[in-house]
């Protein structure tokens, strides 16, 4: 799956717009001048810029050439005052999260709701096989109650994987979690008390702010772009304004965004995390999913006072059914540990070994090499079909990385009612409301396309827009 | 192994001893005239009285026959007007629980401080070859996200045999955990606000209190009988002069204790729970492991208005290293529910399969009868062992169900130093201070019999008695 030539000018175009060079509206080069300037023929830059126009990137304009489409791009959210308030979400909003993701595929089969990786690759066979293996002559240490922080030759395995992302971590500096939801849980119950203050991204994980209200806590959105994620800008507003008592941030292709922190923001957050004496609780879960080579840096990489905690997991890279996560929670060890403690005793071990032995093997960067090109392609072919099917004014992110698009729809269209008249069909989509403690993601919606299938999801896709289009027309 | 004649006779002795019909110092029988009674030689009853003197429960006076001893059975601890404080129990003490549980069997070979069930016995051979096939065959969506509530046929078992201990319920109204713990956790999270008093019979399993004062949380003591369980009065008095806001009791072989709550202490205590709009969070994870046939009812049995939260798992009648518990949140469902979905999502899938596969196949009710027998055989061995190398004035539990012991020192000798010192020598056992916030038990430990081996851990019990023996000294 090579690289075409007019894709990859393409895609160069595509970051020179998401880099502000070019413009909503703005005429792009000529065909010739463009062909010249990269020595490729004029048919090649067209065909770049016919793929640009099916994603939406750009429009032709009859016969004076292609300009930026005005809707290229989510359009940036800008720095607002935050509003600092006990968030109203309950009962309900978290029935509404339930309702979009958990579901048997039997009942609906088309489960774009859910950032679940693709489970049918080959490349996952060496996994099931040593979990097979280890079940068939577990011995009683395996059996019993393992120890607190996790297996040894997994916590090794990930420090050695951590230094990908900028990180010198010990394996004993790391605790193994029942997935990146225990994780974050544990480090968000051992740094706050209720009524404290917590800063997210918004649009953020749902299960964030469910935490914030199981925990008492209070919830302070700040605006985020979704390209460059969390404005920096507000943070620092909102700090020197509240005493907030933790952020909470997924700066590489974050849930539901996909925005790339650059790390030159990575940098002033945690400049400003030592200046306010603060933690961060960094979601690092997708950031082996970059679609390019390599993965990016942690904002822990940048930690001068090991004041991030890092929680992450296999559940989007590999499968999330084992549960295995990990913890690496700094200065604040041994309250993530006793959290850990209260909250399950240990993780299983088994899963833990196996796990171990897939990332030993070398599995675990073939597994990632052939997702990464997956998910890329699935992007693509998505966004393609978004654009095809749904009504002209929607709008769609452009993640690097990950296993979702974040959608948003003409504003006439209510999300929620969208989802709603989905599952009828079979179909689940997550839409906005969740992602918010405010009501301004109403016409949004998170589409995951990490399991989508090209033989069987692409009809529901176009389902999809139909009721999108029926409900425009309310 | 059926019992011999004689330790029948003993036994129900011991019974009579235990329900106050023969005190402390009183005369037994003569030899004839309980031969006569139970129609036996006079040989098998003296065996009878010779295997209760090895057990400390009678003393032979020169030539006048037998008398019951003075320390047959754990004092009763009586009802007290009960404190109510914001516990003090912090880190320091959360340690210690750390260090007498959490042990390589590598460093630590004599693991007693652990309650950790055999994990030996070839009758969970079935289990790890249901674990072994699932995982090699494991479908998308056995390794994906599974539903929130957990596997269907595993909660179908599980809701059958919930029948044998009195209570009837539905699949669909049990959750699956990731152990009891996690059970406990999302009862407790789900029906508490931070400041809110819980109340708990003193001793008490340690990672109650921990979770109490991690959820900011005050705890109430209320004593407890090592025989029948909590003290119906003390919990009467405790509920009428306090607000409490939820009860946490373990009525069957609880730990540390072992008591067996009489079937008619849970009547009432249930009467107590509706007459004060008070929930209970029921943990029954022992209740499989009575030693005579069948398991006793749990309090859950007699709930009227659903205000009855059962926790439970086969950590102790089974393995923990799968990690497979469940809550049955009665009216609290919603509530605990989405505590579940925050503190982990979904369980993971194939150790529920295994599980329910273990149980369909007949092999849980096998094994349970193997491990009723073994435990019961230990409890008697260690219970003797204790009797012999342990100084003068020891006096042990009798639990007729469970993995457990606990030990009254004389109140000379430190717990918490006996188990410092016991660590040196490669043998855990949790002193007293982990199972309350107040320090009354500083001279007492629990000894968890469940995997004691008697060729490699008999000479560890006087090495014990030998520590124990020389801090009496001190």
């Amino acid at each position: 799956m090579a690289k075409k030539r007019y894709q990859i000018i393409a895609e160069e175009l595509l970051l020179q717009i998401e880099q502000g060079r070019w413009h909503a509206g703005q005429k792009l080069p000529s065909l010739r001048s463009l062909a010249d300037q990269k020595q490729v023929s004029i048919s090649t830059v067209q065909q770049a810029y016919w793929l640009m126009e099916r994603r939406g990137w750009v429009e032709a304009k009859n016969k004076s050439g292609f300009y930026v489409s005005s809707d290229a791009v989510l359009e940036t959210q800008l720095p607002r005052k935050p509003g600092c308030k006990i968030i109203p979400c309950g009962l309900s909003q978290w029935r509404i999260s339930l309702n979009s993701t958990n579901h048997d595929p039997d009942e609906i089969p088309h489960l774009f709701g859910r950032a679940t990786p693709d489970l049918t690759l080959s490349s996952l066979n060496p996994l099931k096989k040593s979990l097979s293996r280890l079940a068939r002559s577990a011995n009683p240490i395996s059996l019993g109650y393992g120890a607190l922080q996790g297996v040894d030759s997994l916590r090794q395995q990930i420090a050695r994987r951590m230094i990908d992302g900028g990180c010198k971590v010990l394996p004993q500096e790391l605790i193994i979690t029942s997935g990146c939801q225990e994780a974050i849980c544990c480090a968000l119950q051992a740094v706050t008390q209720p009524g404290d203050i917590v800063a997210f991204d918004s649009p953020t994980y749902y299960a964030i702010i469910q935490m914030i209200e199981a925990m008492g806590l209070q919830a302070l959105e700040i605006p985020a772009d979704p390209t460059t994620g969390i404005s920096i800008g507000a943070l620092q507003l909102a700090m020197e304004k509240w005493p907030i008592k933790v952020c909470v941030l997924t700066p590489n292709f974050g849930n539901p965004l996909g925005y790339l922190m650059p790390d030159e923001d990575k940098k002033k957050i945690i400049d400003l995390l030592n200046l306010h004496d603060v933690p961060l609780i960094e979601d690092d879960i997708y950031s082996d999913l970059d679609f390019r080579p390599g993965r990016p840096k942690a904002i822990k990489a940048f930690d001068t006072e090991d004041r991030v905690i890092l929680c992450s997991s296999f559940s989007k890279s590999v499968v999330p059914g084992v549960r295995v996560g990990w913890v690496i929670p700094g200065r604040y060890f041994e309250q993530v540990e006793q959290q850990k403690y209260i909250v399950s005793l240990n993780s299983a071990t088994l899963p833990q070994l196996a796990m171990a032995e897939f990332l030993e093997g070398g599995h675990y960067d073939r597994h990632i090499r052939r997702v990464k090109q997956l998910y890329a392609h699935r992007r693509d072919l998505v966004k393609d079909l978004i654009r095809k099917y749904f009504p002209k004014g929607t709008r769609i992110s452009c993640p690097k990385g990950g296993l979702m698009l974040w959608v948003e729809l003409p504003q006439s269209i209510d999300a929620l009612k969208l989802s709603t008249a989905a599952l009828k069909q079979g179909i689940s989509i997550a839409p906005g409301p969740m992602f918010s403690v405010s009501d301004k993601y109403s016409h949004y919606f998170r589409f995951c396309y990490g399991s989508f299938d090209e033989i069987k999801d692409i009809a529901a896709v176009e389902k999809l827009g139909e009721l999108a289009y029926g409900l425009s027309k309310l």
